[in-house]
C-alpha cells in the first residue's frame, strides 16, 4: 500500500495486517521457525452488539462457556449463536485451548499517551480490570401538561443525577480510574410523555481491581439514594467482570528490548481497553504492542495511525515472533 | 357497550365516541337544530411522530402553513405529506376554515386534578401555553477505556446536568409551570464508547406565556454554562410554540351551568395539555369538556375513565352542542 488510508477501523484491522505481513516476510527470507505460527482474528472482540466483549478469545481459553456466547442475544433478541449461524461464521472445529508458547497483539493505543509522550512504541505491562453494569430505573409515564412536578416520578431524571455521579466517581475514589455511561435507553421517548422506563450502561476500569469494587460499592449506595428520591424503583445487573491482567514480564521486557534495538522510543504504560490477551495472558505467556492513536482518536471515523508507525509496531511484532518461534 | 373497557388511548376516542352517541341521540329524538352538526376528527393531534402537534386543526385555521406541515419528517426521515399519502388519508377537500358557531372538545382530564376534587366534570377556563424546544449536545467520541476523565467532552454528562436543569425550572421560576424532557437520542450509544452526539427536548408550559418565555431565556443561559464547562458544543431549536388560549368566557360558564342543572359536581380548572380547542378558540367560540383520569394517569396502558363519568361527560356535551345548535 502506498498512500495513508483516510482513517477508519485500524482497531483489529492492524493486528490482522500486522501479523500477514509478518508471515509474508518470514517466508520471504525463508525462515525456518522451530514452533508453529498462528494468526488468530478473534470473533466479537468488541462485544458493541453482543455483550461481553472478547467472546471468542473468552471460549477458546474456558473462560466463557460456548453455549452461554451463543445465547447472548442484541437489542432487538437476535441470538449470537443463530446470527453467527446466518452469517456462516459459526464453525465446525472445537473453539478449545491448545498449549500456546507465547501471544504477541499488535494493537493501537486507542488513547493519547504515545502520542503525547512522542513514541512510537508502547509496551503495556497489562490490562486494567474492566467491570460493567446494567441499570434499570423505572418511572411513571404520563402526559408532561397536567402532571404537576410534585407528583411525578421521572425514570429519565433519576438516570441523568445517576450518569454525573459515576462521572464524578474517578475523581472520589482517587487512583487511576475511569468511569463512563456509553449508552441510554429512554422509554416511551416522546416529547410529553414522562419517562417510565430508563435503561443505562455502567463501564468502570482501573489497574486496581479492589478500588474498582469499592467504587461500584460506593455507586450502589449513591443509584439507591437517587432511585428513592425520585421514587423511581431501580434494578442493577452485574454484566461482566474482568479483572485486571498483568502480562508475562519476560514477554513485555522483550518488546521493549527489539524496539531498543531497532532505535523506537519505547514507553512502558497500561492498557485502558480489554483485549483478547486479556484471556489469552490466563493461558498463555502474553504482550502486546501498541502504536499511537492519531489525536488519542479511536472507536471513531477518523481513527487513524501514521504509516511510519504501523510500519514500526509489525517491526517489533516480527522480531518478537521471530525471537519466540526459534526458542525451543 | 356493557363492559367497562380495560383502558388504553382514551384521549381522542373519547372526543369522537362521546360525539357520535350526541348526535344519535339527537337523531333518535327527532331533533331539529337550527344550525348543522359536524363531527371532527383531527389529524395528528398528539405530535409524537411528526412535530408540532395538532397540525391538522392548525393547518384548518389557517395557524400552520399545509405544505410546511406536509413537509414534517418523522426521525426515520419519511415525509407526513407522502405518510398521509401512502396510507390513503391525503383528502381531496381543501384544509381551510369557515365559519363556526361554536365549538366543542370533550376529552379526559389527563391529570388528577378532578379525582381529587371527586368531581366528575372538569370546565377549563382555557390552556397553558405549550413551548416545544430540540437541544443538540455535540461531544468528543472516544474509546473509553484509554481516555483520561480530564481530557473528555461527554455530550450525555452535559446533557444529564441539563435535563436537571429542566427539572428544577418549574420551581426556580414560581408560578404555575412545568418542564420535562421526554425524549433523548444518545450516538453513538455504545457502552464502551464516549457519547458525541446527544439530542434531547424541552417541553415548558404554564398559564403565564411570559414567565415561560423567561424560563426558557434562564434556562438558554444555564445550557450555555454547562456546555462550555463540558466542552461540548451546543445547538437549541425553537420548535414550537403556542400561546396561552382562553376559551369563550360565555361557553365555558354554559358548561358548567349545564352541569349543575343535571347534578354533576363541576370544576373551574386550566388544561395542562394542548387540545385542538387551542387553535379553534383562535377562530370560534370555545369550550372544553374534561372528565377525571382514573389515577390521574394519560398517554399509557393503563389510560382509562371510569363509564359513569364518560357518560356525565357525553351529557353535558349533549346539553351543550343542543343549547348551540338551537341558537339563532
Amino acid at each position: 500500500m502506498d498512500s495513508q488510508p483516510k482513517g477508519g477501523r485500524f482497531d483489529g484491522i492492524l493486528g490482522v495486517m500486522g501479523a500477514l505481513e509478518v508471515l509474508r516476510t518470514l517466508n520471504d527470507n525463508g525462515t525456518d521457525p522451530e514452533r508453529p505460527i498462528i494468526i488468530v482474528d478473534w470473533t466479537n472482540e468488541e462485544g458493541t452488539r453482543f455483550a461481553p466483549a472478547m467472546a471468542g478469545s473468552g471460549v477458546w481459553t474456558g473462560r466463557l462457556g460456548k453455549e452461554w456466547v451463543y445465547g447472548r442475544v442484541d437489542i432487538h433478541g437476535k441470538g449470537f449463536g443463530e446470527e453467527l449461524e446466518r452469517i456462516g461464521y459459526k464453525g465446525k472445529l472445537p473453539a478449545k485451548k491448545w498449549p500456546v508458547h507465547a501471544y504477541y497483539e499488535y494493537h493501537i493505543e486507542q488513547g493519547s499517551v504515545l502520542e503525547r509522550e512522542k513514541k512510537p512504541i508502547g509496551a503495556p505491562k497489562g490490562i486494567v480490570c474492566v467491570h460493567w453494569y446494567d441499570i434499570y430505573v423505572e418511572g411513571t409515564a404520563n402526559q408532561v401538561g397536567p402532571t404537576p412536578m410534585e407528583e411525578r416520578n421521572d425514570a429519565l431524571c433519576a438516570a441523568a443525577e445517576m450518569i454525573l455521579k459515576v462521572n464524578g466517581l474517578p475523581a472520589k475514589m482517587g487512583g487511576n480510574m475511569v468511569a463512563t455511561v456509553g449508552e441510554i435507553h429512554n422509554s416511551p421517548n416522546s416529547r410529553n410523555i414522562i419517562p417510565d422506563e430508563v435503561h443505562f450502561t455502567v463501564d468502570i476500569r482501573s489497574w486496581n481491581d479492589e478500588l474498582a469494587l469499592r467504587a461500584w460499592e460506593d455507586l450502589k449506595a449513591d443509584f439507591e439514594g437517587i432511585a428513592a428520591r425520585w421514587g423511581c424503583p431501580m434494578r442493577m445487573e452485574e454484566t461482566w467482570r474482568v479483572g485486571h491482567t498483568p502480562f508475562e514480564d519476560r514477554l513485555v521486557r522483550r518488546v521493549m528490548d527489539i524496539a531498543a534495538e531497532l532505535g523506537y522510543p519505547c514507553h512502558s504504560m497500561v492498557s485502558g481497553a480489554g483485549h483478547d490477551a486479556s484471556y489469552m495472558s490466563q493461558v498463555a505467556p502474553t504482550a502486546m504492542i501498541f502504536v499511537p492513536s492519531i489525536g488519542g482518536r479511536s472507536h471513531v471515523e477518523v481513527e487513524n495511525t501514521r504509516w511510519e508507525d504501523c510500519e514500526a509496531g509489525a517491526n517489533v511484532l516480527l522480531h518478537g515472533i521471530l525471537q519466540s518461534a526459534l526458542e525451543l
